[in-house]
């Protein structure tokens, strides 16, 4: 039998998706499985979006322009005036979720073996892409005790190499939450145009910015017209993962022309996809709206619940609809594991991302989990009694003493 | 400014888009232009897969399981099942169209700087996927002359190295409309099990084979479970190409859990693409029959037509939806842009696709273009007309006398 690659070894499994078997083999034997795991919203998709789905008037479900449709593009551009970001439509790739769009860009800005700084933890797939695409993440690790802020750019500035050819951010930040300030994005904007290196940031969360903290798109900051990349997605702000309609933003023309040949190699991106986006776009002030207050009493919820739990911390997320936790446990992914095969409570369980895939170093996060509000808030409450219940009961539990040392440097 | 990377620089723009600007501004000038240079059908999305969408009953387009929808992997096998391929569900994932079954599929199998082994004339795209995987295509020449049959298998086996880790084959061929004979097939697969190499087959023409030609696929051939990997598209069959909708299809368990592994990555194929997709299986023998008569109508109209062309030489493909014809010119993609920029008939135009995109040694298809039977027979018509009356003004046509040589070794 012939060789795998040993890109494809090396290729991880994915955190979020690791513990699939287990849950369902929890739900085989009649558990309730709540989902606090992956990014999947259960909140309706935007109704517009459907609509067009619904009245899709085409005879022909042809290839789109590899760069996307143009109206979409010039209905993005109005968008993100509304966004105070100035674009336009020609700055703008159509890509098949905001993963191609990431793929496409490592492939246009970096050669095998090059580096890409990353603050840790970090969208697990971060990581895959790289991966398959020969670069290699450099981490620089912020702390849940510091609320994930980012860390100094001194520790960015000993990571760089002849080899560091970019930096990826996620704002609103996937998975800690973390909205990055003015005085951030300048800093690291500044090392940028030093070190003359490509930034993309990751913005799919932007509409999910909670208690009035600003966001600012890398688009907005000065000189940033070569070095800049925006990726972005309807997938969240519409409700529509399934979609699969991302876009690639740049204002450097021969970093488009360059990623457009990679579009055309795979042709295009999804048609209906492109048509309901476009239609999401006009979605109602009141869905909009609806989407908001719903995320924003759930982030307020699972704050409280969690902070109830003897020994668990966790600070507010200003952004996105994830919270990192810290739990008194001698891991979290075996604790994970545990909740799905061994522990149930009236009949439900919950399914976790073990923290430790959003990290690189070995150790990092082990005693964290990433837990994505994406349900309902009748359901978030029994799932946070589960994740109560679960810690008493599981036997890898820390003992009080080193759950005390835990908590004292903790500022709740 | 940052420099862009050698593979983004090394990746080529698609022959076949690559003279979009010369039709666009053809276009502007009032210029009919016929586009003979895509694989775009015109002909009716399945209706099955246009109601599927209209009547989408679903409140939240979700993510899909990484490996596609369950029920269109089963829906998949009953269908293959219907063209002699057993294949279980758990056999295939479902992809974004074929393309990203072929890029999964190289990263899955070949390292970078590893070689893969294709038959040319190819389907353009292949030489960009590799591309964008580090991959280095060698390639065996097939001539014109010989109707693009296999070249002599020593050929292959002299471009082996310890590098070759692979062979695609298109099959019906895109871009020359060859459908591999058993002897063909049986010869590459000795070939694939003497030197353990993978073998890709790529079979999205499979509906389109004419003259009662037999065709075989891979998943037909004996000893080849863990060598064989299917490539396959809802697009063409269903005249649905933008819909997304493909496969990578293997027996070889190591390789697919790794190829899942790239899929997690990107989350899930389009979610309505498949919901699309699933029903177009079901499309109805009359739909499908109705396709098929219809470009083989065109396919006859066209060799007919091109063998009345003065110097024009072609022979007659058996299967998928292109012909490769050689025109007594200098240089065809010098004749296929002055046909946009400097020529109109009755108001008309054709766009063409160079045939030089589709091998990678310079010189050779430089008299060839591919010409994708894809506008109905009367555009078609018109087409030809055109390409005679070019032919016929065209500054750069060969002298009587280079085509009298040119036709000698003609077989019409």
């Amino acid at each position: 039998m012939p060789k795998i690659s040993k890109r494809g070894t090396l290729m991880p499994n994915s955190p979020i998706r690791k513990l699939v078997p287990l849950a369902e083999e929890a739900i085989r034997r009649g558990k309730n499985v709540l989902r606090l795991n992956i990014g999947q919203p259960d909140i309706p998709t935007s109704d517009k979006a459907i609509a067009a789905i619904r009245n899709l008037d085409a005879k022909v479900l042809e290839y789109s322009h590899s760069a996307g449709m143009e109206s979409l593009r010039r209905k993005l551009v109005e968008y993100y005036k509304r966004h105070n970001i100035n674009v336009n439509y020609e700055d703008i790739l159509i890509t098949t979720g905001g993963s191609e769009a990431i793929t496409i860009t490592l492939l246009t800005c970096l050669n095998a073996n090059d580096e890409i700084l990353v603050p840790e933890p970090f969208y697990a797939n971060y990581y895959s892409f790289a991966t398959s695409t020969d670069v290699n993440v450099v981490a620089i690790t912020s702390h849940i005790e510091d609320g994930f802020i980012l860390p100094p750019i001194s520790e960015f500035e000993k990571k760089i190499t002849e080899k560091t050819r970019g930096i990826i951010i996620c704002n609103p930040n996937n998975p800690t939450g973390h909205v990055y300030s003015r005085k951030e994005l300048e800093q690291i904007r500044d090392l940028v145009l030093k070190y003359d290196l490509f930034l993309l940031s990751d913005e799919v969360y932007r509409e999910f910015v909670y208690d009035d903290e600003e966001f600012i798109s890398i688009m907005q900051l000065e000189g940033m017209d070569q070095h800049a990349i925006l990726i972005d997605s309807l997938s969240k702000r519409y409700s529509a993962t399934g979609l699969r309609t991302g876009a690639l933003i740049t204002k450097n023309k021969y970093l488009r022309d360059t990623a457009l040949k990679f579009c055309q190699a795979r042709l295009s991106p999804p048609y209906v996809g492109q048509i309901a986006g476009e239609a999401a776009i006009d979605s109602s002030k009141e869905y909009m709206n609806g989407v908001f207050d719903e995320y924003l009493a759930r982030r307020n919820y699972i704050v409280y619940a969690l902070n109830q739990i003897p020994g668990v911390f966790c600070t507010k997320p200003k952004g996105a609809f994830y919270i990192m936790a810290k739990l008194p446990v001698d891991d979290a992914e075996k604790f994970a594991m545990w909740m799905l095969s061994d522990f149930e409570y009236k009949g439900n369980t919950i399914m976790l991302a073990p923290g430790a895939g959003f990290y690189t170093e070995g150790g990092l996060g082990k005693q964290e989990v990433r837990i994505a509000y994406v349900i309902n808030q009748d359901k978030l409450k029994i799932a946070m009694e589960c994740l109560a219940e679960g810690l008493k009961n599981y036997p890898g539990r820390l003992p009080e003493k080193e759950m005390v040392i835990m908590n004292n440097h903790v500022e709740k």
